[in-house]
C-alpha cells in the first residue's frame, strides 16, 4: 500500500490494437520498373491503398506471463520503461552498434530530442560551453541557451567536423580570454562536450567515414571532451548518388546484416534511447524520474508489440526497404534536378566543399528558347550553387554561390538568401532557409548562403514541380535566364 | 520541402484501435449491495471479466477532413499537440475549471511532474528558491535541486498550508540573512514561485476549502508569487467519511455538473495539460519543442478518439463513477482500520493535525484475547496514531504517536520511523515512509513520524489483510499488544 497507483480496473481501455504492416512492405530492389507503380500509388493513392498487415493485439490483462499488457504499459512505471521493450533494444544494440566497452547499457528516453536536452542539463554547468557543428539542428541549440550553454560552432567539410579544426579550437581555446581568435565568445573553461551528428547530418546531409570518426574520436579523447551523437539516421545510409545515366538496376542491400535496426519508428512516437556508461545512465534516469517518467504507455506497448512480433530479422527486413525507399528518394530529387539544372561535377574550392567532389549547377535552357537565347545562356552561364549528394539522411543542403549574382557585394548575402528564399515562397516552394541553421548567426562567414531541401516528405511529381520552379526563380535571380 | 519529416507512407501501422469502456462502467451508486460482487469480481478476477466495451479506430489516412488520424499523429508535430486534443481540453477547462481572467489558454504537456518541471525552470533562476507544503510530491523536489531551486516548507492543517504560516514566512524572508528565523536557509531573494497540491494532497490526502484556497491566494498576490497548482486529483473528490453504522446507501453524484472532467485517464498515458496566461503558455511551448516535443502521437490519437467518442457528457460520466469507485475504496480502508484499531474522534492538539477533527486510533483487544488481557490492554490503552479521513485523492497518513512508545525518548524518532518501517515490511505490508515526502529532511520537527497508505490499488481483502497486520505489528512496537 505504498504506491500510489491507481487499480487497473480505471483504465479505460479493455485492449488496444494495431494493423501493422509487413517487414517486407517495401522492396529491397532500387528497380523503379517493378517499383515505381506501386511507389506512387503509395504517395499518391495514399488512403486508397491497401497496405499488408498483420494484426497485433495488448490486452489489458495478460494471457501469460511476460506478456505484454495495459494494466502494466499505462500504470505509472520506472523511468526505464517496459523491460519487454528495454530487452529488444539492449539485444539491438549489441547486434548493430556492438559499443566498444564491456558495461555499456542502454535506456529509454521520449525521442532525440529530448534525450539531447537530458545530456546537456546532466553534462554541463550552467555558462558552460559546448562544441558543435557550424550547422546543426536548431532545437538542440535553442534550448540550452537560457542555461548559457551556448553552442561553439566547428567548421565542416563534406565528411562533418574537421578535425583540424576541431584540434585548432581546443589547442587555443586558452588564448581565447585575449579576443585574438575565431573561437573568442568567452573567457569560459575548456568545452567539455560534444554534440553532433554523425549520419546523414541535419542541415547538410553529410556523413562521418570511419577514419574521419577515429580522428573525432581522438581529439575528444586527448582534450578529454564527452561526445553525445544524436544519430536518427543511421538506418537510412544509403551509398552514393550515381547520374541516372550509369545507375544500376538491381537488388540493392541483399545482406540483412548491413542492414540493422534502430528504434526510429515514427517521429511522433517520442521514443528513442540512450546508450551510455552505467554512471551517466543513472544519472539520466534520475532526470527521467523528475521529468518524463516513462515513454507514453500507448506507444511503449504498441511499438514493443510490433517489435516483437516482427522480431529482430523482420524489424532488419522492415529497415532495408526503407533504405531503399530513402535511395529512390534521394535519386528523385538529384535526377530531378539534373533535369532542370546544369549539373557538373567538380571540386569545391572554398567554405565547406573545398577539396569535396561537388556537383556545380548551372542554368539550363529551358523549352522553348530559341537556339540564339540558349547561346547567350551558354555564353555567360555561371554557377548558380553547390551540393554534395548526400549519403544518408533526409537533406540536400544547397551552397548558394552568391558572388554570381549581379551588383553583388559583400554584407548582401543575409538579405540575398531572405530575398530569394521569399520570391521561392512565393512561386510555391519552401526550403529550409541556411541562417536558421546556423550555430550561431553572427558568426556566419560573410559569403554563405545556403538551402535544405529535403527529399523525405514530397512525392516525385512534387520533386519535378518544385525544381522546375527552384530552376526558374533561381535563374532569374541570379539574371541568368535567357 | 523545407520540413524534415519522413512519409506516412514509412509509418508501420495502417490503423490502431482501441475497445474502450463504455462511461457507465462503473456505478455512480455507493451501495455495496449491487456493487460489491462487480468490484470485487474485477479486482480478483480482473482478466477473465467481460467488460462492457466500443471499438474505436483511428486509420493512417482520414476518411474525412479533422478526422484523428496516425499520418498526422505519428507525424513530427507541433509541441501544441493534435488539435482536435487541444480543442477538447480548451472545451473542458472552460466548462469546469472556468479560469477567473479572459486570456486563459491550455498547452499539452506530458504528465504533471513533467509538467511542473518545465514551470519551475520556466520561472526560476538558477538558486532561486521556491515555496511548497512541509510534506510534498519527492519528485518536485528532486529534479531542480541541482539547479539550486531548493524548496522553502510551509506547514500544513487539515487543508494543507496554513495562511498565517505562509504569511509569517514571506514577512520575516529579509530577516533571514540574520539566521534568526524558522526560514533560514540562506540569503536568496524572496521567492516568487509556489507549488501546491490542493486537492488531495500527496502524501497527506488533505484538501483545501474555497476560504484556505482565497487565503492563500490573496497572500500570494501581495507578495507576488506565482502560484504552480499540480491537481491530479481534482476529480477524485469524494465528501466526508462516515463511520460504518451510520452511512447511507444512496446514489451519490446524481447531478453530473458537479462532477466534471480532467485529461487524467491513465497515469502511463503521461499526457496533461497546463492551464494558463498566454505570456507562460508560449515560454512553455518553447520549452516543449525543445524537450519532450509533443506527447506520443499514439497515447494522444486513442485519448482523442475516446474523449470524441465518449463526448464531454460521456467522460463526465465516467469520472462520476471513477469517484465513487474512489469513495468505495476510501471507506473500506478506513473501515478496515475501525475493524482493527479503536478509532476515536477528537480534536488534535499537536502539529499538523492541531484543532482538526482527528480519528485517533488505540489498540483494540484481539480475537481470542482473555478476558484478563482485554482489561489489561484496556488500563494501559494509549494512541498509537491519529489520521484525518481524506476528501479526495489517494491517500491516508497515518501520524505516529512516537511519544506512546515505551523508552521512547527525544531523538529516536528516525530511527522509529525506519525500525516500524522494516517492521512492517517484513510482516508483508508496505507503507510510504513519511520521511520520503519531506519537503527538508532535516527540518522535520524531532517528534514527527508518519506513514502514507494507499487506498488507490488493492483490493478490499488486501485492506483487512494489511490492516489486521498493521494492528499486530503496530501494537507490538507501542507495546500494548495484550
Amino acid at each position: 500500500m505504498a504506491h500510489g497507483m491507481p487499480s487497473q480496473a480505471y483504465f479505460p481501455f479493455a485492449s488496444i490494437s494495431g494493423d501493422a504492416l509487413v517487414p517486407d512492405s517495401f522492396s529491397t530492389s532500387n528497380s523503379r520498373s517493378e517499383g515505381s507503380v506501386s511507389w506512387l500509388w503509395r504517395l499518391l493513392g495514399g488512403s486508397s491503398r491497401k497496405e499488408k498487415t498483420v494484426p497485433i493485439t495488448i490486452p489489458k490483462y495478460p494471457a501469460n506471463s511476460g506478456d505484454i499488457n495495459l494494466a502494466q504499459a499505462l500504470q505509472y512505471g520506472t523511468a526505464t520503461g517496459l523491460p519487454q521493450l528495454r530487452e529488444f533494444i539492449h539485444d539491438l544494440v549489441g547486434k548493430v552498434y556492438q559499443p566498444a566497452y564491456s558495461d555499456w547499457t542502454t535506456l529509454v528516453h521520449t525521442g532525440n530530442t529530448d534525450g539531447w536536452s537530458k545530456c546537456v542539463n546532466l553534462l554541463c554547468n550552467p555558462g558552460e560551453m559546448f562544441i558543435t557543428e557550424d550547422w546543426t539542428y536548431p532545437s538542440a541549440l535553442a534550448g540550452s541557451l537560457p542555461y548559457g550553454h551556448h553552442p561553439v560552432g566547428v567548421p565542416m567539410d563534406d565528411q562533418g567536423m574537421l578535425p583540424d579544426e576541431l584540434r585548432k579550437l581546443l589547442v587555443e581555446w586558452d588564448e581565447v580570454a585575449r579576443g585574438a581568435k575565431r573561437y573568442a565568445i568567452s573567457p569560459d573553461p575548456l568545452p567539455h562536450v560534444m554534440y553532433t551528428v554523425p549520419v546523414g547530418q541535419n542541415p547538410t546531409g553529410v556523413t562521418m567515414g570511419l577514419e574521419r570518426k577515429k580522428a573525432i574520436y581522438d581529439i575528444c579523447v586527448e582534450f578529454d571532451v564527452i561526445i553525445v551523437e544524436d544519430d536518427p539516421y543511421y538506418f537510412l545510409q544509403m551509398g552514393e548518388y550515381t547520374p541516372k545515366a550509369g545507375r544500376a538496376v538491381h537488388g540493392q542491400f541483399s545482406d540483412p546484416s548491413a542492414w540493422l535496426a534502430s528504434l526510429t519508428i515514427a517521429p511522433g512516437a517520442r521514443l528513442g534511447f540512450f546508450t551510455c556508461n552505467p554512471r551517466f545512465a543513472e544519472r539520466l534516469e534520475r532526470i527521467g524520474e523528475t521529468t518524463t517518467q516513462a515513454p507514453c504507455g500507448f506507444g511503449q506497448s504498441l511499438i514493443t508489440q510490433l517489435l516483437t512480433s516482427w522480431k529482430f530479422d523482420g524489424y532488419a527486413r522492415w529497415l532495408q526497404g526503407l533504405a531503399v525507399e530513402y535511395v529512390t528518394r534521394r535519386d528523385l530529387l538529384i535526377d530531378a534536378l539534373q533535369d532542370e539544372f546544369n549539373l557538373q561535377v567538380s571540386v569545391g574550392t572554398t567554405g565547406s566543399w573545398k577539396n569535396c567532389v561537388v556537383y556545380i549547377a548551372y542554368p539550363k535552357p529551358r523549352r522553348g528558347d530559341a537556339m540564339s537565347e540558349k547561346a547567350a545562356l551558354f555564353a555567360q552561364s555561371k554557377p548558380l550553387f553547390s551540393l554534395v549528394p548526400p549519403t544518408a539522411g533526409m537533406f540536400i543542403w544547397l551552397k548558394m554561390l552568391w558572388e554570381n549574382v549581379p551588383g553583388f557585394k559583400e554584407g548582401d548575402e543575409e538579405t540575398l538568401e531572405v530575398q530569394l528564399w521569399i520570391k521561392l515562397a512565393e512561386a510555391g516552394v519552401l526550403v529550409g532557409p541556411g541562417r536558421y541553421f546556423a550555430h550561431n548567426e553572427e558568426q556566419v562567414s560573410p559569403v554563405e548562403g545556403h538551402f535544405r531541401m529535403s527529399f523525405s516528405f514530397s512525392s516525385e511529381a512534387d520533386f519535378k514541380k518544385a525544381t522546375k520552379i527552384l530552376a526558374e526563380v533561381v535563374s532569374d535571380f541570379f539574371g541568368q535566364s535567357a
